[in-house]
């Protein structure tokens, strides 16, 4: 980053990773705010094409990793058609973030020989999941951005045969200072969590995994 | 890792990584190296609290992330139970950097709303994975350590309804200087993989999103 003449960047987890620019470096914001729409996908792309015609080197800085529900592969595809390089750097995503923070492995030998990563997020208003994959036994579930859908995840992955005891944690703001953590059965959890929420971005980890109930300090 | 007394690590994807450690700080290595067996499990986790009721501060320093495939939770259940008190530091896991490397997203809009992590090593000798889940269409799969089963792994899928056409990439040693790319249908892909493979640590994507052929050049 301390080569980008501008940079493209979303709301961060950390106010601090804008500090490691150069200080001339140009920036745009292009994440979502609370009360705005974030600007289109098409836009940013655009967006960062234009910018590298310009000839400048332009760094896209994302929370998370750019690979995981980041639409960085569309991002990547947007600079091949423009036959503009380009570099991907890898991230800590939220899933891995949360489940140091909280102590749940995503995987464990006795309990979880697959993880499965997921989005709570509607397409055409409704959730866009195949619950037969997901309510599988023997894997952990971390499902992206789904407070919203919480319920209709929950009735989803019940109705396709997932136990409503399922141990669950919901993870506000994970890897924070501010992280709060929600633990409980999977009925239990999804039943409590929209007077618990305080509107953070959250994410849900259900598993076997989750019934590793004792709280792990986050390292510095 | 600057105020470890003692670092226990195993076989790491970068050298440096060991060199931002305290000149003093002492280093045992307990990973895999080629004709070696690695120290048990059970003796790591004993090893671990051994060191930190001596009043030792510990470094249990893997590569990837501890909680991914990297058995991170039963050392923290050893912790836990010996009264050890604990942090977990998440890394980006081999998934994450081989997508990063290769311009593989795990996820893309059109066709992967999932990504599953699964691992190709054998428990008491044969492969213990749900096929039927891991077949399913609209997702990424990411398998960890499986060249010499992925014969095996081909023949589940497929059996279990995944097209022999399906997209995919083997990535050796991937996110180094030494990463090697083997492009192709899965089909393809597992049949040229055992005179390719030239023995370092690989990982199988699999999956539409595997269709995006063109390399990134990895971000130093």
């Amino acid at each position: 980053m301390g080569e980008a003449d501008v940079i493209v960047h979303d709301r961060l987890v950390g106010e601090g990773v804008l500090d490691l620019a150069r200080r001339d470096a140009g920036r745009i914001f292009v994440g979502k705010a609370r009360a705005n729409h974030c600007m289109p996908q098409e836009e940013i792309n655009a967006l960062i094409v234009r910018l590298a015609r310009e000839g400048k080197r332009v760094v896209r800085l994302k929370g998370g990793d750019p690979f995981v529900f980041g639409r960085g592969g569309e991002e990547v595809e947007a600079c091949r058609a423009a036959g503009v390089p380009c570099e991907v750097v890898p991230g800590v995503t939220a899933a891995l973030a949360c489940a140091a923070a909280t102590g749940i492995p995503l995987t464990h030998r006795d309990h979880a020989r697959t993880v499965t990563f997921a989005t709570g997020h509607t397409r055409d208003g409704r959730l866009d999941l195949d619950f037969a994959a997901l309510a599988r036994p023997g894997q952990t579930l971390a499902v992206y951005m789904g407070v919203t859908t919480l319920a209709a995840l929950r009735d989803g992955l019940v109705a396709a045969g997932l136990p409503a005891g399922t141990p669950a944690a919901l993870v506000e703001r994970g890897g924070t200072d501010a992280q709060r953590v929600l633990r409980g059965t999977l009925d239990d959890v999804v039943a409590r969590a929209p007077a618990w929420h305080a509107g953070g971005p959250a994410l849900l980890l259900a598993g076997g995994v989750a019934a590793e109930t004792e709280e792990v300090r986050l390292a510095a």
